[in-house]
């Protein structure tokens, strides 16, 4: 075990400016100061510089040692295909989730479309009914921007058990991701086509085998909403709706269609199958809420979280991501005594709208058992509930749009787990 | 062909307005306007829908129907291991390059390192001498940003052939990327090995076969240098430096040393092989320039660019990318006359510190010879220079921080080529 300079009887969030000033007594302990090399002569060359190394490939990828950093996909059976597939997120620093590791919730597999035939229609209440390719799509003026995606049911155990259940992070927080994604405005497409002034929703539907359809207010197609056609730099993989997928920042994942063909324009919603039975939450005085849109403020320590083990006391940074449908994060406050006291985060650059936001704070850990959160607080003032809050609104069993404070329990081996 | 409205004499680029208010007459040439589907009955249903499609996948992969889009790998022989691997930046969009597509100049492949047995030694004239390990490194705080990166010759036709060389935009510009970097503060390690105040400069080394190394200045390390762990969310690739690099914000490509190994603390640099013959640049004067550190502005249009072809007349978006080495760009202007007549780009969110920059306008091509340019500024005022400024600094076959003007020639028949 380490040595303890300075033995403080409970642990505690450190200032920048305290872990600076009194970092080099914790770090020392943590960083291996062997004997120590004082010559280079001691400093081995490794074998790596004995051997010219392997030429570069045309598409790169992994290290063979990151093999295990993969998503989890769930629920695949020779009867269904519907699947979740979860992101490591735990694994992920920065706000960028590498395409590869992007989550995935489908309900009727991955359709392989030629892109070179595939269409995209607007019609319905329009002066004109149009199909544009996707060549025709890449001549239009293109824009976006990062944002994050998060599928509705994300955390949906933590709404739906009355026990917590013993999940790792990636398990309960999994279903969001963050990406560069660009494309064509909607807007410019309904303009193309002219629109009934009468006309309020528009209706989106896939090329799956489900058709996945979802009615989406005018108002928010006006807004930011894009067909995109580009994630983090290349043309869309299958997974994300290979060659074009709505994107609508801010909003449950499910209303991003993928693999989009059809936007047809309508005065009413449709109250499609993905938004009559399924995509509805229930509320606690029983009624149903559909088309809830946003997804509420919410945040969540990826470092440290369940399923991972502290292997000593010590200086640790807990870090974490912080979201939320309205706009940009204004804070996060962590706390280590189960919510008695808070102290404010570090929130990283760049902070984006509708994006994910890293948030840090070096802290130290004594070996007591404590209880990690975090609650963010977005700028137009939404502030993250608790769990007994969230359950004053969504009724007992509830699984989608769940944005509550969650807690991690670290007992003094260093086991994490998730508590409520 | 398409119709033509109005028919301007000459090309001429749009202003949002312009281009919203009279946007309708140029795209619905562009978009399909076939016979119609005025019901949804004439929308036929695609294979897709008529079969579930296939399961997901742990790690996510591109589309197949894009198996073109790959970097293209230069100067492999059985005798040399130096290689170029060109990213093709006239496919990307936004400011992110995906992992597997970020550009490479290697001068000795890519080495095969073992994490757990990889350490990374800081010693020198310091007070201790350290060795960190990848789990070590991964308990410090870590920061970063999304950055950009182009190899000091990128470019290098440009400056070292008289006449324009016949290639296209990826073979000219694509030693450049953009990802989110993340990793530990150099200050941090430096700090806790404890800096003799007489020295100035770090040595870097890494672990490949040719011991690629450089001398940095202390002032930069102290700044925004950092050991970087993570690559668009995910660890480094073996092509990028996995398992830690150096990520030297806004400097040249080669001093953000892959695989490093050792940080070795001096009042002098090294003058390595890496930083006395190359990685210099002849001035016009005939002295030596080394050290030359930072990337200077640079900007390039890279839809439409040379290698493709303008289909037809009418509207286009021209679309590219600005960096500095220095900060933020500042501007981006862009020109269809060969720099007679400028016009003001519109730059896209977010606009980073040392981060490649979106620029975009609106423009209409009659079918004239048209010579495109973009000139960017940074936040410090320094403006692109025009080829002959540039080589009014650097001598004539200069390889190395080529950043003049790019001119695009469109000739009638759409082509499109690189001239000075």
């Amino acid at each position: 075990m380490m040595k303890q300079p300075t033995s403080p009887s409970r642990s505690e969030f450190l200032s920048r400016r305290q872990f600076l000033s009194t970092g080099a007594t914790f770090l020392t302990a943590v960083s291996v100061t062997t004997g120590a090399p004082h010559a280079e002569a001691e400093i081995k060359m490794p074998d790596s510089m004995l051997y010219p190394g392997v030429a570069d490939e045309p598409y790169g990828t992994p290290s063979k040692h990151e093999e295990q950093v993969v998503r989890l996909v769930q629920g695949l059976t020779a009867k269904r295909t519907t699947t979740w597939s979860y992101s490591p997120i735990h694994r992920q620093r920065g706000i960028i989730t590498p395409s590869g590791l992007h989550f995935g919730t489908h309900h009727s597999g991955i359709p392989d479309i030629k892109p070179d035939a595939h269409r995209l229609y607007v019609h319905g209440m329009t002066q004109k009914s149009l199909s544009f390719s996707v060549a025709d799509l890449l001549r239009y003026p293109l824009t976006g921007n990062i944002r994050f995606l998060e599928c509705s049911g994300n955390s949906w155990q933590q709404g739906a058990f009355a026990k917590p259940a013993a999940k790792t992070c990636a398990e309960l927080y999994g279903l969001l991701s963050g990406s560069e994604w660009i494309g064509v405005p909607v807007r410019l497409l309904l303009s193309e086509a002219g629109i009934d002034p009468r006309a309020s929703w528009v209706i989106a539907e896939g090329s799956d085998s489900g058709s996945l359809a979802r009615s989406i207010p005018m108002s928010i197609m006006n807004n930011d909403a894009i067909v995109a056609l580009y994630q983090n730099g290349e043309r869309l993989r299958p997974a994300q709706g290979y060659p074009m997928r709505l994107l609508l920042p801010g909003i449950e994942g499910n209303m991003n269609i993928k693999w989009l063909r059809r936007l047809e324009v309508t005065d009413r919603p449709a109250f499609t199958k993905d938004e009559s039975r399924a995509y509805t939450e229930t509320l606690a005085d029983g009624s149903i809420e559909g088309f809830s849109l946003y997804m509420g403020v919410k945040s969540v320590i990826t470092h440290p979280s369940a399923g991972q083990v502290l292997p000593d006391r010590g200086y640790y940074e807990v870090s974490g991501l912080a979201w939320s449908g309205f706009g940009r994060i204004r804070s996060v406050e962590v706390s280590d005594d189960g919510g008695a006291n808070w102290r404010t985060a570090n929130l990283h650059e760049p902070v984006l709208d509708k994006a994910l936001t890293r948030f840090s704070l070096p802290w130290k850990w004594t070996g007591q058992e404590v209880r990690l959160q975090s609650r963010a607080t977005d700028e137009r003032g939404n502030v993250q509930p608790g769990r007994a809050d969230w359950r004053k609104v969504y009724h007992a069993g509830s699984v989608n749009h769940y944005n509550a404070i969650q807690t991690w329990l670290i007992d003094q081996r260093g086991t994490i787990s998730n508590v409520f």
